[in-house]
């Protein structure tokens, strides 16, 4: 049996520890492909781009493993791996992060390294993303390698349906402290945003997004609670955006639905 | 009782004839204040800006009407609206739009329109996107503008829940062809890329997005089947993206939930 063909991208660039660290337990499994961003893509969500024009370059990054750099956003990097630099193999799986910070709870929405993996998904590949709750440069992987292949390699069997993503997101622990793996739902928590306001040098008015992260959502099956209890978080996530609940309330009630032309 | 403070934003940018439709038939309804981007934002999905400070403009680009420029995505638009342009002011509904084009399924994921209809539902807004599938700066938005009064009377009424989201498409047809409004879950439909290939003056090579939308989903609840069939489709929708049904399946199995620590 040929070995699985696995790409790896995230959004905080193709030179961030966090991606070396999951191309290091990637290529235990499988023959890897690097396509990631030229630059932080951080924030990005699903944007794509439509506009102008996208470059992608060979690069020399990791030893031994074939890599591309990207100038455009983490969904980008997808499109263009499976495309261009892929020429459309079929791709086993698509693994993104290591992030530097959460993207549990609503923060998936927000992130370029879960909409990497939901593009991948999208395309019918099995596809992770992985994301260490620490923001820091310095950030220490290693707790992560073993949990992240034990998950890599139950993805990458039989039982684990194409297209379907699962994002991880691992706590800021040394390794004996991890208890375990948690499958959860998104938390239902939010951003609480205040803008820091400024002036630039030429005296015009600034203002710079920043913010805090509430959790008011207490039940114990959330993947916030799984990580503030030293538990590894795993949320199957998709991109089916219905919400069937108020769909079938609505369609109960008769709402917005009489078949009568409007005229105004 | 006062008039309900109705927010307005879009990603086509403030100048697209779009927007001026909705903020023709929002100021019938409430008090108006317009927070748009003062660039195109196609295809941003849910992208935020993190590592850039933001403009926000006030402008007269509406006659009577409360209007400020942003240059970010149409997401800091909604951010920015409601801490500075609004002042945390309540807002009783967001509307975005009306879009230069589709976001009935997967579109969805990739619309700045549908994100800051999103961000707002988020903080617990009522909030609609609008869509008119007419990708030309000269489609011809009247006969959008009753049915579009309808809807948002709808939601600015007390039966529809705070923070519920609707994603609504209108057909691009005579205002006596559109046959009413069709209630509808996501069509599981996508786009299949393919990236026009070109050299740059400087002889370097770049790729140019461009693709088709391919819709397999034949059953008749969806709201690509609506929208082929003369209805406006609504689709409730939502930012838990928890695969439920993934979920149970993967707790009943008992997968990947083992307590045990693993060691490299």
């Amino acid at each position: 049996m040929s070995k699985p063909l696995i790409l790896v991208t995230n959004d905080d660039g193709i030179v961030a520890p966090g991606i070396r660290a999951l191309v290091d337990v990637a290529s235990q499994l499988g023959e890897v492909v690097v396509v990631a961003p030229d630059s932080p893509q951080s924030g990005k969500g699903h944007a794509i781009t439509i506009h102008d024009p996208l470059r992608l370059k060979h690069v020399r990054v990791f030893p031994g493993i074939e890599a591309w750099e990207c100038s455009g956003t983490p969904v980008d990097c997808v499109k263009l791996a499976k495309h261009v630099a892929l020429k459309d193999r079929r791709i086993d799986l698509c693994v993104s992060g290591i992030n530097h910070g959460s993207n549990a709870s609503i923060n998936i929405i927000y992130s370029g390294t879960l909409s990497a993996a939901m593009e991948a998904s999208l395309e019918g590949v099995k596809s992770i993303g992985f994301s260490l709750l620490d923001y820091s440069f310095e950030a220490n992987f290693e707790p992560c390698k073993p949990w992240i292949r034990r998950i890599m390699e139950f993805v990458l069997g039989d039982s684990y349906p194409k297209g379907q993503l699962l994002n991880v997101n691992i706590p800021n622990l040394p390794a004996e402290s991890i208890r375990g793996i948690r499958l959860c739902r998104q938390a239902d928590a939010r951003w609480v945003e205040e803008f820091l306001e400024g002036r630039d040098p030429n005296n015009q008015p600034y203002y710079w997004l920043t913010g805090k992260f509430v959790n008011e959502d207490r039940r114990t099956d959330t993947d916030v609670w799984a990580l503030e209890n030293g538990y590894i978080s795993v949320v199957p996530s998709m991109h089916d955006l219905t919400d069937y609940s108020a769909l079938k309330n609505m369609l109960d009630k008769g709402q917005l639905t009489a078949e009568v032309t409007v005229h105004s």
